[in-house]
Protein backbone atom coordinates (compact mmCIF):
# COMPACT_ATOMS: atom_id res chain seq x y z
CA UNK A 1 0.00 0.00 0.00
CA UNK A 2 1.79 3.51 -1.05
CA UNK A 3 0.62 4.71 2.20
CA UNK A 4 1.86 2.70 4.34
CA UNK A 5 5.00 2.85 6.31
CA UNK A 6 6.07 -0.19 6.49
CA UNK A 7 5.68 -1.57 2.80
CA UNK A 8 8.09 1.69 2.31
CA UNK A 9 10.76 0.56 4.33
CA UNK A 10 9.92 -2.89 3.03
CA UNK A 11 10.81 -1.37 -0.84
CA UNK A 12 13.75 1.20 0.56
CA UNK A 13 11.34 4.52 0.49
CA UNK A 14 12.43 4.77 3.64
CA UNK A 15 15.68 4.17 5.86
CA UNK A 16 15.44 1.46 8.60
CA UNK A 17 18.41 -0.43 10.83
CA UNK A 18 17.70 -4.01 8.51
CA UNK A 19 18.78 -6.89 10.13
CA UNK A 20 17.20 -9.73 8.22
CA UNK A 21 15.19 -9.65 5.10
CA UNK A 22 14.02 -13.01 3.12
CA UNK A 23 11.51 -13.14 -0.12
CA UNK A 24 8.56 -12.70 2.66
CA UNK A 25 9.99 -11.56 6.02
CA UNK A 26 11.80 -8.64 7.02
CA UNK A 27 13.43 -7.64 10.51
CA UNK A 28 14.62 -4.15 11.71
CA UNK A 29 15.25 -2.40 14.95
CA UNK A 30 12.42 -0.07 16.30
CA UNK A 31 13.66 3.32 16.82
CA UNK A 32 11.23 3.80 19.86
CA UNK A 33 12.51 0.80 21.20
CA UNK A 34 10.90 -0.30 24.94
CA UNK A 35 14.64 -1.46 25.38
CA UNK A 36 17.72 -2.27 23.83
CA UNK A 37 17.67 -4.56 21.20
CA UNK A 38 13.24 -4.35 20.46
CA UNK A 39 13.07 -5.46 16.81
CA UNK A 40 9.92 -5.74 14.51
CA UNK A 41 9.67 -8.49 12.44
CA UNK A 42 6.88 -8.26 9.37
CA UNK A 43 5.38 -9.57 6.35
CA UNK A 44 6.23 -8.39 3.67
CA UNK A 45 2.52 -9.00 1.92
CA UNK A 46 0.51 -6.01 3.23
CA UNK A 47 -2.05 -6.87 5.58
CA UNK A 48 -3.46 -5.34 8.74
CA UNK A 49 -4.13 -8.21 11.06
CA UNK A 50 -3.10 -11.64 10.96
CA UNK A 51 -5.73 -12.71 9.35
CA UNK A 52 -4.91 -10.94 6.74
CA UNK A 53 -1.69 -12.67 5.45
CA UNK A 54 -1.31 -16.21 3.76
CA UNK A 55 -0.40 -19.32 5.58
CA UNK A 56 2.71 -19.34 3.61
CA UNK A 57 4.29 -16.11 5.18
CA UNK A 58 2.93 -16.86 8.58
CA UNK A 59 5.31 -19.68 8.28
CA UNK A 60 8.06 -17.77 8.03
CA UNK A 61 7.82 -15.38 10.71
CA UNK A 62 8.13 -17.02 13.54
CA UNK A 63 11.74 -19.04 12.88
CA UNK A 64 12.69 -14.81 12.06
CA UNK A 65 11.89 -13.97 15.34
CA UNK A 66 13.93 -16.84 16.79
CA UNK A 67 16.80 -15.62 15.37
CA UNK A 68 16.31 -12.49 15.89
CA UNK A 69 15.89 -12.85 19.79
CA UNK A 70 18.76 -15.56 19.51
CA UNK A 71 21.08 -12.19 17.91
CA UNK A 72 20.14 -9.89 20.82
CA UNK A 73 21.36 -12.36 23.43
CA UNK A 74 18.46 -11.33 25.77
CA UNK A 75 17.68 -14.02 27.90
CA UNK A 76 13.96 -12.37 29.01
CA UNK A 77 11.77 -11.23 26.17
CA UNK A 78 8.61 -10.68 25.06
CA UNK A 79 6.86 -11.41 21.36
CA UNK A 80 4.03 -9.41 20.93
CA UNK A 81 1.34 -8.99 18.47
CA UNK A 82 -1.40 -6.34 18.09
CA UNK A 83 -4.24 -6.53 15.91
CA UNK A 84 -6.54 -3.18 16.33
CA UNK A 85 -7.10 -0.19 17.52
CA UNK A 86 -8.41 -1.54 20.73
CA UNK A 87 -5.06 -3.39 21.20
CA UNK A 88 -2.65 -1.03 21.16
CA UNK A 89 -2.15 -1.62 17.15
CA UNK A 90 -0.90 1.51 15.82
CA UNK A 91 0.46 0.58 12.31
CA UNK A 92 -2.00 -1.13 10.14
CA UNK A 93 0.51 -3.50 8.88
CA UNK A 94 0.72 -6.73 10.75
CA UNK A 95 4.03 -6.56 12.71
CA UNK A 96 5.50 -8.41 15.37
CA UNK A 97 7.53 -6.98 18.48
CA UNK A 98 10.68 -8.87 20.16
CA UNK A 99 11.27 -6.54 23.16
CA UNK A 100 13.72 -7.52 25.53
CA UNK A 101 12.92 -7.14 29.15
CA UNK A 102 16.13 -6.60 30.95
CA UNK A 103 14.81 -5.76 33.83
CA UNK A 104 11.11 -4.38 35.49
CA UNK A 105 11.30 -0.85 34.25
CA UNK A 106 12.37 -1.67 30.57
CA UNK A 107 10.39 -3.35 28.01
CA UNK A 108 7.37 -4.01 27.98
CA UNK A 109 5.21 -3.37 30.59
CA UNK A 110 2.46 -6.67 31.50
CA UNK A 111 -1.34 -5.91 32.48
CA UNK A 112 -3.12 -9.34 33.61
CA UNK A 113 -6.73 -8.75 34.68
CA UNK A 114 -7.34 -12.36 34.71
CA UNK A 115 -10.20 -14.22 36.23
CA UNK A 116 -11.30 -17.85 37.39
CA UNK A 117 -13.64 -18.92 34.23
CA UNK A 118 -16.88 -20.00 34.96
CA UNK A 119 -16.35 -23.36 33.84
CA UNK A 120 -20.04 -23.87 32.76
CA UNK A 121 -19.87 -21.09 30.26
CA UNK A 122 -16.14 -21.60 29.18
CA UNK A 123 -17.77 -25.26 27.95
CA UNK A 124 -20.32 -23.22 26.38
CA UNK A 125 -18.12 -20.74 25.23
CA UNK A 126 -15.87 -23.91 23.63
CA UNK A 127 -18.65 -25.25 21.51
CA UNK A 128 -19.44 -22.47 20.16
CA UNK A 129 -15.49 -21.96 18.66
CA UNK A 130 -14.56 -25.42 18.17
CA UNK A 131 -17.67 -25.78 15.80
CA UNK A 132 -15.88 -22.86 13.67
CA UNK A 133 -12.45 -23.92 14.10
CA UNK B 1 8.77 -33.51 30.15
CA UNK B 2 6.91 -36.01 33.37
CA UNK B 3 6.33 -32.39 35.30
CA UNK B 4 5.09 -29.83 32.65
CA UNK B 5 1.56 -29.14 32.93
CA UNK B 6 1.27 -28.19 28.98
CA UNK B 7 3.04 -31.57 28.34
CA UNK B 8 0.09 -33.36 30.32
CA UNK B 9 -2.18 -31.63 28.20
CA UNK B 10 -0.86 -32.83 25.07
CA UNK B 11 -1.22 -36.53 26.43
CA UNK B 12 -3.79 -36.05 27.63
CA UNK B 13 -3.21 -36.75 31.49
CA UNK B 14 -4.95 -33.16 31.95
CA UNK B 15 -8.08 -32.15 30.42
CA UNK B 16 -8.39 -29.20 27.93
CA UNK B 17 -10.71 -27.77 25.94
CA UNK B 18 -8.97 -28.43 23.01
CA UNK B 19 -10.03 -26.21 19.80
CA UNK B 20 -7.45 -27.40 16.93
CA UNK B 21 -4.66 -30.39 16.96
CA UNK B 22 -2.15 -31.01 14.52
CA UNK B 23 0.74 -33.82 14.81
CA UNK B 24 3.24 -30.85 16.25
CA UNK B 25 0.60 -28.12 17.83
CA UNK B 26 -2.05 -28.03 19.80
CA UNK B 27 -5.08 -25.20 20.52
CA UNK B 28 -6.87 -24.76 23.56
CA UNK B 29 -8.98 -22.69 26.15
CA UNK B 30 -6.86 -20.52 28.81
CA UNK B 31 -8.85 -21.40 31.81
CA UNK B 32 -8.33 -18.54 33.82
CA UNK B 33 -8.97 -16.02 30.92
CA UNK B 34 -8.70 -12.38 30.23
CA UNK B 35 -11.47 -12.33 28.18
CA UNK B 36 -13.84 -14.33 26.61
CA UNK B 37 -11.65 -16.38 23.88
CA UNK B 38 -8.56 -16.37 25.40
CA UNK B 39 -7.01 -19.32 23.67
CA UNK B 40 -3.24 -20.92 23.76
CA UNK B 41 -1.57 -22.29 21.18
CA UNK B 42 1.60 -24.64 21.89
CA UNK B 43 4.11 -26.54 20.35
CA UNK B 44 3.86 -30.02 20.77
CA UNK B 45 7.68 -30.21 21.47
CA UNK B 46 8.53 -29.41 24.91
CA UNK B 47 10.81 -26.68 24.75
CA UNK B 48 10.65 -23.48 27.57
CA UNK B 49 11.36 -20.82 25.40
CA UNK B 50 10.84 -19.49 21.56
CA UNK B 51 14.75 -20.56 20.98
CA UNK B 52 14.48 -24.06 21.81
CA UNK B 53 11.54 -24.96 19.76
CA UNK B 54 12.53 -26.03 16.10
CA UNK B 55 12.18 -24.38 13.45
CA UNK B 56 9.49 -26.25 11.51
CA UNK B 57 7.56 -26.46 14.53
CA UNK B 58 7.43 -23.11 14.94
CA UNK B 59 6.26 -22.56 11.54
CA UNK B 60 3.26 -23.91 12.19
CA UNK B 61 2.23 -22.08 14.86
CA UNK B 62 0.74 -18.73 13.34
CA UNK B 63 -1.19 -20.83 10.86
CA UNK B 64 -3.11 -21.86 13.85
CA UNK B 65 -3.23 -18.77 15.57
CA UNK B 66 -5.22 -17.31 12.92
CA UNK B 67 -7.54 -20.01 12.49
CA UNK B 68 -8.44 -19.54 16.08
CA UNK B 69 -8.77 -15.87 15.79
CA UNK B 70 -10.94 -15.99 12.98
CA UNK B 71 -13.18 -18.52 14.91
CA UNK B 72 -13.22 -16.38 18.54
CA UNK B 73 -14.90 -13.65 15.66
CA UNK B 74 -12.49 -10.97 17.91
CA UNK B 75 -12.12 -7.78 15.86
CA UNK B 76 -9.26 -6.59 18.08
CA UNK B 77 -6.69 -9.01 20.13
CA UNK B 78 -3.35 -9.67 20.94
CA UNK B 79 -0.70 -12.21 20.24
CA UNK B 80 1.71 -12.97 23.05
CA UNK B 81 4.41 -14.70 23.77
CA UNK B 82 6.43 -14.32 26.82
CA UNK B 83 10.20 -15.54 27.35
CA UNK B 84 11.57 -15.96 31.20
CA UNK B 85 10.29 -15.11 34.35
CA UNK B 86 11.09 -11.21 33.85
CA UNK B 87 8.82 -11.44 30.59
CA UNK B 88 5.88 -12.37 32.76
CA UNK B 89 6.22 -16.31 31.90
CA UNK B 90 4.86 -19.05 34.35
CA UNK B 91 4.72 -22.24 32.35
CA UNK B 92 8.33 -22.80 30.76
CA UNK B 93 6.38 -24.65 27.73
CA UNK B 94 6.26 -22.13 25.26
CA UNK B 95 2.69 -20.71 24.66
CA UNK B 96 1.10 -18.42 22.60
CA UNK B 97 -1.85 -16.31 23.85
CA UNK B 98 -4.13 -15.29 21.67
CA UNK B 99 -5.94 -12.88 23.54
CA UNK B 100 -9.24 -11.28 22.57
CA UNK B 101 -9.71 -6.96 23.48
CA UNK B 102 -13.49 -6.32 23.11
CA UNK B 103 -12.90 -3.69 25.20
CA UNK B 104 -10.46 -1.28 27.81
CA UNK B 105 -10.91 -3.60 31.10
CA UNK B 106 -10.99 -6.88 29.41
CA UNK B 107 -7.77 -8.39 27.61
CA UNK B 108 -4.27 -7.74 27.89
CA UNK B 109 -2.90 -4.56 29.76
CA UNK B 110 0.22 -2.93 27.68
CA UNK B 111 2.35 -0.80 29.71
CA UNK B 112 4.59 0.99 26.93
CA UNK B 113 7.57 3.06 28.04
CA UNK B 114 9.05 3.87 24.78
CA UNK B 115 11.82 6.02 24.40
CA UNK B 116 12.89 8.41 21.58
CA UNK B 117 16.52 6.50 20.88
CA UNK B 118 19.89 8.04 20.47
CA UNK B 119 20.95 7.24 16.62
CA UNK B 120 24.49 7.15 17.20
CA UNK B 121 23.56 4.60 19.81
CA UNK B 122 21.18 2.82 17.73
CA UNK B 123 23.22 2.20 15.00
CA UNK B 124 25.98 1.01 17.18
CA UNK B 125 23.47 -1.96 18.51
CA UNK B 126 22.13 -2.41 14.66
CA UNK B 127 26.06 -3.26 13.48
CA UNK B 128 26.35 -5.97 17.17
CA UNK B 129 23.06 -7.29 16.54
CA UNK B 130 23.24 -7.75 12.67
CA UNK B 131 26.73 -9.08 12.73
CA UNK B 132 25.10 -12.14 14.65
CA UNK B 133 22.02 -12.84 12.97
ZN1 LIG C 1 2.12 -2.14 4.39
ZN1 LIG D 1 6.11 -29.30 28.30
Amino acid sequence: MAACIFCKIIKGDIPAFKLFESDKVLAFLDIQPLSYGHALVIPKHHGAKITDIPDDTLSEILPVIKKVASATGAENYNVLQNNGRLAHQVVDHVHFHMIPKPNEAEGLGIGWPAKQADMEKLKQLFETIKAKV
